[in-house]
């Protein structure tokens, strides 16, 4: 008993190119896109099957009724300024740190739609696992982000403007932080020509350490140990990198300030 | 045609306890386990069949053919000056920072054996995929480790101990310091009763996406777009605890400076 909703984007990124298509695929229909590069826009447009490049903010004449502003964070207020949009017409916003009051008096029916997952252009995501986080004031307007959501994911959570910009921060550390440190960890073994494929089984039983355990549980390494000599001798290696060594010596840094042990 | 080996451990750790375990899975003897904490020894002794605790170094009468020197890295060389070992035997160290050289003169056959994984007292580990960096300077050592090793292990690695010392740096960065983000993580959200759980999917898909497409294709969040606004943001959140601030700045940064999209 699904319902099919008539849906508008305005921007074009990783974010707006993924739930565009997810969209499609749970039989909603994908009206207009709008894109500040409008390279971008036809791009999106060539992978929907029946998606108009917009290149102007009056949607007044779109069929749409729910606009997703997937955008940067910082775009999202301005947009949010200019668009015009049809009578009654639900205005969302994707974002993980913007405050669901930024989309001002576009609309009396805003809300927050934001997936909480890592979107690159060239990797396919499922998101039937993934957690939607939805905001509204208006309790129709929640329903109806509600019933939207569960026709992409099986996970919805109403989450307010605070807990959501938390969540986000507590996100980067996770992933974002995380990916850069397998990037600096892919790069040192590049430059001794050791291949990165040696360190894989040791990341995946990390992460799947950490999340069956905890991580306060799982916790290894010099600086828990706090072998003092191992670190020098790190620090020492890493001298050809003054940014490195930074990073190496606060968060070891803070491991040890962190008493696993005593936890 | 496996061929059976007898082991005896100096030290009673994460890498003693899981390592012993494995041998003795493998059809090895494992002799006596000494510890310079013999609760510590004894306890792992009743996780095993028939090994016995030894309370000082000398192994001169000892069954045991190959000897493990799994202690901290900073014990190993005070451990080897101190060992007494029986004539002929194979004395190895399974640290990833110790050079080979710092087992001294403490017999002719030394190597390094190095399983290059986490430990944890409470989580079981397959060592099959689990790669082991093996060194030695005697080409007959080194045929041994090997052989002793595929007992274990369907990935073996000769490797250096300068680039052993690289590889182990690489893994710090790639799954203590992981880890430990993680558990920032956690207790971030913990703080605001948010379940970690919620993160789960996107921590995994993080990791996954980075393993195959590569980390430098696989960087999202605010660091990586340059969004200052969302930066400076979360950095204000962040003003109840400079520790966490240091972090989030000094690997925004370093993101920023990677030039992720020049690659």
């Amino acid at each position: 008993m699904a319902k099919y909703f008539d849906i508008s984007f305005i921007g074009s990124g990783n974010v707006a190119s993924h739930l565009a298509k997810a969209m499609e695929n749970a039989g909603h229909f994908v009206h207009e896109i709008y894109s500040r590069n409008p390279e971008n826009a036809k791009a999106l447009i060539g992978k929907l099957y029946n998606t108009a490049a917009q290149e102007h903010l009056d949607f007044s004449r779109s069929k749409a009724r729910i606009f997703f502003l997937a955008a940067s964070d910082n775009a999202i207020p301005e947009l949010a300024a200019e668009i015009i949009l049809p009578p009654n017409a639900l205005l969302v916003h994707t974002s993980g740190s913007v405050p669901l009051s930024q989309l001002g008096y576009a609309s009396d029916r805003i809300g927050v739609f934001y997936p909480l997952q890592t979107f690159s252009k060239s990797k396919k995501i499922d998101l039937r696992e993934v957690p939607i986080l939805i905001e509204a004031e208006d309790k129709k307007v929640e329903k109806e982000l509600w019933s939207l959501a569960r026709t992409l994911s099986r996970k919805i959570e109403k989450v307010n403007s605070n807990n959501r910009k938390i969540i986000h921060i507590a996100a980067v550390f996770a992933c974002n932080f995380t990916n850069h440190l397998l990037a600096i960890s892919n790069d040192m073994l590049e430059k001794q020509k050791v291949d990165f494929e040696l360190l894989k089984p040791l990341i995946v039983e990390t992460i799947n350490k950490g999340l069956s355990i905890g991580p306060e549980n799982a916790q290894t390494g010099p600086a828990v140990r706090n072998d003092l000599q191992t670190l020098d001798n790190h620090m020492a290696y890493l001298e050809y990198d003054e940014s490195l060594q930074e990073i190496y010596k606060v968060i070891s840094q803070h491991i040890i300030d962190s008493n696993y042990s005593d936890k």
